[in-house]
């Protein structure tokens, strides 16, 4: 399914940077204006457990909204790269950690009004520190309970939704 | 917080639309490049519960997607307007419904690598059909119990992270 959500409309470029695009669409759609929609790569997000059951999150600056933020890992999926492989590259570089298994979970849209991209969800069992320098310095690791991490969400301290969307996922599935 | 967000850099416009604007900042961030953003005004979301305790979810195309989708009712938050204003209105805009009351849950990020809006969520209880002619006739509206919410997200056909996101912070805060 999420390769043929790209494709249904035709849109062209209108704005290009070298990490996304504002496309518009050929035709007026309401107004005489165009519709307009941000276009990027999809991303996989990871959704990591040591053996001890802690989970694995990232601390890092993010200039959009100019704070810190709480995240799971996650990362673009680069051009001939499969999803499960971006996972197990994104994971290895954010985290310096490595799974024994990385079970996909399912892919959910970040902004259906406006963005085409997909975020592909991941489980990673096992996970285990195996690389001494990372290859992203600027991002702490941080390890939590599944306790700790439901309070987080609570408490409003992992702000992304992404992260909500992709425990709750693991977690109806009985993947956790 | 919310507010603090999205004053923190300097940014200035390179493209803009009637609904979002790109913009860029003014010293370079990476290889000489400014690092890009979208910016948009903050959104409210809605879980939506009647009396015989079914969630409300609405069914609508996304052209940025080229597909119908399942979400929660939510919509831009006018200027001026205060956020437990724009939750009403767009739940009844959307839907047709009103609620007796309406609970702030939280407040998260869609998308913290390169967007600066937030999504504000909040629970409305008693909700009842009074509006026989809704400003959005193109949407229609979905009644579901909860057990049938989790399937939803489990099976993949509640696409967005949002939903998934305001779910989770309802039940975790005990308000669901």
């Amino acid at each position: 399914m999420a390769e043929s959500l790209h494709k249904t409309r035709l849109y062209h470029k209108v704005f290009q940077t070298r990490w996304f695009a504002i496309e518009a669409t050929t035709e007026a759609y309401s107004n005489s204006e165009p519709y307009y929609r941000l276009s990027c790569g999809d991303s996989a997000v990871i959704l990591g457990v040591t053996r001890d059951k802690k989970i694995i999150l990232v601390r890092q600056f993010r200039p959009a909204l100019g704070v810190y933020t709480l995240e799971f890992p996650s990362g673009y999926i680069n051009d001939g790269e499969s999803r499960v492989d971006a996972a197990e590259r994104e994971f290895a570089e954010e985290t310096g950690f490595v799974c024994d298994s990385m079970t996909y979970i399912g892919s959910f849209t970040v902004a259906p009004s406006r963005i085409n991209t997909m975020l592909h969800f991941f489980l990673g069992k096992d996970a285990r520190p195996v690389i001494e320098e990372r290859a992203e310095k600027e991002i702490e690791v941080v390890l939590v309970t599944e306790d700790k991490l439901k309070q987080l969400i609570s408490d409003g301290l992992l702000l992304e939704v992404a992260g909500s969307a992709i425990y709750l996922a693991a977690r109806l599935k009985g993947l956790l």
